[in-house]
């Protein structure tokens, strides 16, 4: 399939996965409660209680860092029977504040695109989560020079987007999004008529995952790796 | 003094104590922490550690319900000496999600001041906080119709001001901002060429407070409550 880019004004990037490694750094904190709970249940049963958890409390909590830690905090007092100890709670808060005070590892070729792409778009950030943990990420990554600005979404739906291309005053065709997740940053662009390109990252958060018949017929492409993208724009 | 309102183009309204009731579930909250530690301290010493833990902790959670009982919950841990029962924490889990999800009480003359303004002007919420927190409120509010869009600021501060106004592609001069708080609506503004009115709610939050001499010579208008600044704008 040979695409067009001719049209696109703005280029939209996720952060998380596309840019730089967060999931990575969520599953070894789900593999730490495990181990901080082992007395109570099986680390596979943690896994999935926890799991559960941040599902029920995502309408309250939101995407990020601090919805996660008291998330593991509330299965804590629940799967002890209310007899967990304040050092393991602490040591939940200690795990939070690791997390989002990690260095950011960018990943291969990230800088390289950004740099050129950023002479011919308008590059954006669009990402879901915390605002000050995607800016403080984005300011500690060295890559804010490329970018206009940040858009955070409460949730990347169709509804979301459609929303941000109002305020960019640009029709959907004139938008490409760049991201790792289908679910968030592929597949509502493809429903809204914008163009995406797929970056896969290794790991997936159970909560993003689509299934074959979801992606069935779609029209975005996949790449590798990020600097496998600068081709597709190779001779416009 | 006169004020010139002829250029302004975008009214940015703070939201929280601006156009509904927030502070105050606040202050319920550090009251209701001073009863559910009162076996550790006295309440006006709890009051005092709690501030403190959430200004240390500020850096890292930033503004918001989350971030405040994460302190919350680390400061029970801290008083107890590490004895504080998990009932407790469960119940300070519970303060935050019952502050999350208040309905929403808007202040006085709220909805005809926007709905007013909203027909010669582009108005913008302008707040700080969680995006998500933020969407839901000006959801339930009924108030979305009458905003062009929602900017979250992770601080307001001038820098984060500034970057707005490029954003929106407009001078200083042009932009107006109404809010109650004089260090995050009123002065960064000011310090920018750009104009404020104060609107005052009844309780500010010690870290909002400013010094006289911070506000001393400073041209803003300060009016009692919102639906006041209609006027201001009459005949214009």
């Amino acid at each position: 399939m040979e695409v067009d880019y001719a049209n696109i004004k703005v280029i939209g990037f996720d952060a998380d996965d596309t840019l730089w490694v967060n999931e990575t750094y969520f599953r070894e904190a789900e593999e730490e409660v495990g181990r901080l709970l082992s007395h109570y249940e099986t680390p596979n049963k943690i896994d999935q209680e926890l799991f559960r958890m941040e599902i029920k409390n995502l309408p309250t909590y939101g995407y990020g860092v601090k919805g996660f830690v008291l998330s593991m905090i509330e299965l804590a007092i629940e799967l002890s029977n209310s007899s967990v100890s304040n050092d393991i709670i602490s040591k939940m808060l200690d795990i939070g504040k690791d997390m989002i005070n990690k260095p950011i590892e960018l990943l291969d070729g990230v800088e390289q695109v950004l740099k050129s792409l950023s002479k011919d778009y308008r590059l954006i950030l669009a990402t879901k989560g915390d605002l000050l943990d995607q800016e403080r990420k984005l300011e500690k990554s060295g890559l804010l020079q490329y970018f206009h600005h940040i858009e955070v979404l409460s949730e990347k739906q169709e509804a979301n987007y459609k929303k941000l291309l109002r305020h960019l005053d640009i029709n959907p065709s004139e938008f490409l999004m760049v991201g790792n997740s289908l679910k968030s940053d592929i597949l509502p662009l493809v429903n809204i008529g914008a163009q995406a390109i797929h970056v896969p990252f290794h790991t997936t958060w159970q909560h993003e995952k689509v299934t074959k018949k979801e992606t069935n017929g779609m029209e975005y492409k996949t790449v590798d790796s990020l600097s496998e993208i600068l081709k597709l724009f190779k001779g416009k």
